[in-house]
């Protein structure tokens, strides 16, 4: 197996990425090792702070700052691809086993050229110009018709499973669309079968109403602790107009966007002095894009708690912090 | 909202429970409170160590080694109960919401009454004690009619959200079953509506007739590294005989789990230097325990990598390690 190789769970339906970039002998695991494995704090190294060009082979895409000499975002292959589109995609048998090849994108978003910052101290229009480089790749990606769906997210701080300092997000775009995403689609959609309308719309305007999970609100978004959230201050950012598919976002909402995940994420670097977060941008996959049942939203998930084997073995959730207190707590 | 509380995400069908005496502000959570938490090393204030009965108010059973004076194995309430038996079983909506109550058990089986112990460096008599213990609590539980199902896991070490060294595990009885664990009925219902055969004991079959994924075999067990393994060094235990539900297991093969579960445990603990690590026993739900399609398996997912912002949103694992290479290396 030396190309990349996607496995299918037979048991879960869930599927598995094997990289050959990002591959480690098992003794590389063991206890010692794991203890020096740390964030690269040092801008002295940083791939992500040269001016210049040469450090990447290709840059996919750039977006110029003020000073127009300056670059302000840059989006350049990941040097580590989970997904590779050097790949051809197709599917395999392996005995009684389903395997696909890892075809697919794999980018990195360099967010700023200043290794120091991160979104909640980045200006409204600095982190417009993230969501704009989003935007572009999203639809670019989008071109490709192997895509199926294309996955932001953003891993700040070492037990989120960010390796370097400098802020940065990703994106990758993959030919397939997991369950756990079907299974969504699948719930959006027996809710609008009974009351024709969508599900993501409604609890929006529930909570809009009932104000106790709200943490912010503007003229395009709201921003609130969910009912059922699964982490101590899990957030969630969504659009008020329904719009399924972030390709589909405007540009009006682009910077009422900026505006709340920047005030969001301060909340949680000031209140919570910087802690550990994913965030991602759950959006349709392709072939859903246009469905009056979904709705795209940006999920903020702070890393304060560790899921044990209780978790995994039952999908549930224990959330030791009240969801109306964590809003509470953020909002004032 | 002082009692319990499970709350239905009305999005991803899957349950969170908060639990009061679990309860933490958010401010607790600020990074400087969260790097002085580790786990409980020390035997001077352990509560499982006491030789007496005093710590506890109740003692639910208690398993003698050959000393007959000593205990080997107890099993307690937990202190700080995700569910809790005294709340009242029932159904609530809070606007366009569903929650439980949060009823159920949480007990502690304390594994050895030696502190410095853990399942590697256990006897496998003692081994067999625990898996006695985890039987009898099991059928015990179950004659619960609230309950349909029950989930026993084990947490070692602080990355896998262990809080004290003591060697103990837990078992959860819950009221739901989660959406998670009915999408893996339904997945094996489907396959067995396609080949009228158990997905499970075809994996099995298949395993250990290809070998390169087995780590251990004996009569009774088969200790393997799933083909589609969504952690380096995931390992699956199977009993061969077909057996949907834990309950079922025979004396023989409690010798037979003990022994295949030490070793696997060993190499873990030896190879990779005391890894952390979950486990939990899947088994079938109430009214699945005689299914034709479903069979119990162990499954042990040391904690080596960290899920990421991808992970957290796509459902799809990146695992750096490949099942055969790990299984390879476990054997040998």
């Amino acid at each position: 197996m030396e190309t990349g190789q996607i496995r299918l769970n037979k048991v879960t339906g869930e599927w598995v990425i094997y990289a050959p970039s990002r591959r480690r002998r098992p003794q590389d695991f063991q206890q010692n090792d794991r203890n020096n494995s740390s964030v690269n704090h040092s801008q002295k190294n940083c791939p992500f702070c040269s001016q210049k060009n040469e450090k990447f082979e290709k840059i996919l895409l750039e977006i110029k700052g003020c000073q127009q000499d300056l670059w302000q975002t840059r989006v350049v292959e990941n040097k580590f691809p989970a997904l590779n589109f050097h790949e051809n995609p197709q599917r395999n048998f392996e005995g009684i086993y389903m395997t696909m090849s890892g075809y697919g994108h794999h980018e990195v978003v360099i967010e700023s050229p200043d290794h120091q910052q991160t979104i909640a101290t980045l200006s409204i229009s600095e982190i417009e110009a993230i969501i704009e480089t989003y935007h572009q790749r999203y639809l670019k990606l989008m071109e490709d018709k192997e895509i199926m769906m294309v996955i932001i997210f953003r891993n700040h701080g070492k037990g989120a499973g960010a390796s370097l300092r400098h802020p940065h997000s990703q994106i990758i775009a993959s030919s397939i669309v997991p369950s756990h995403r079907r299974i969504q689609e699948a719930e959006a959609q027996r809710y609008f079968d009974h009351w024709a309308r969508c599900v993501y719309c409604d609890i929006l305007k529930f909570e809009i109403n009932e104000k106790v999970r709200v943490i912010l609100e503007n003229k395009l978004f709201v921003s609130f602790v969910p009912f059922a959230a699964e982490f101590p201050c899990e957030i969630w950012i969504m659009p008020k107009q329904h719009q399924a598919d972030f390709g589909s976002i405007t540009a009006e909402e682009k910077t009422a966007f900026a505006t709340i995940l920047k005030e969001s994420l301060s909340r949680l670097y000031y209140k919570l002095n910087n802690p550990d977060y994913n965030y991602v941008i759950n959006t349709a996959a392709r072939y859903k894009a246009e469905e009056p049942q979904l709705h795209w939203y940006c999920q903020i998930r702070p890393r304060l708690t560790t899921p044990a084997g209780f978790e995994l073995g039952s999908g549930i959730s224990i959330n030791p912090s009240i969801p109306e207190v964590d809003a509470a707590f953020l909002r004032d």
